[in-house]
């Protein structure tokens, strides 16, 4: 398995950013070719310290094939598009493969 | 099931690095109580741009309970301790649930 995590940082307005992801950005996530599961979650923090990231996004596939043709993809390309409309406190993408673990 | 994230930031001697994790992190990680697994991968970039973090621990609880009690255990301790041995570059610590997603 591949995953896309996808990791968000506080918005200015959750309210907005919560209506975006659910109403656009999802929406378009779901139609990746090939994705096996879309996870969304609001992480905590450790310790009394507040969680570094607003929500994680975990998008996963069955390989690392399949992962890059999604980011290929018509779908990959206006999800990236659509960062830019709520995502603009900034996010950090990385790609793990539970196949190769460290 | 919850999770305890820690995503490391890239050390300035990765070799170091693993051989600290390796040798000393994972094995106080691995005597949490209640630990179901204890997972690790170096994550990829996207579309070109390097990955924002150098390693992922994932580390799987049955309960947020379990999770809290690995925590506050005499190896939840050590191994916060212990970050400060290796982790000099920083690390992002957080908690998902995935019993409720967002």
């Amino acid at each position: 398995m591949s995953r896309l995590i996808v990791l968000y940082n506080q918005p200015e307005d959750p309210e907005a950013f919560d209506a975006h992801y659910r109403d656009v950005h999802a929406p378009i996530v779901r139609s990746y070719p090939k994705l096996r599961d879309l996870k969304t979650c609001k992480p905590e923090g450790v310790g009394g310290r507040p969680s570094p990231y607003y929500l994680m996004a975990e998008m996963t596939f069955d390989s690392p094939e399949d992962l890059d043709e999604a980011l290929a993809s018509e779908a990959g390309s206006a999800s990236g598009r659509d960062l830019r409309n709520f995502a603009t406190a900034g996010a950090a993408l990385f790609i793990v493969d539970d196949a190769a673990d460290a």
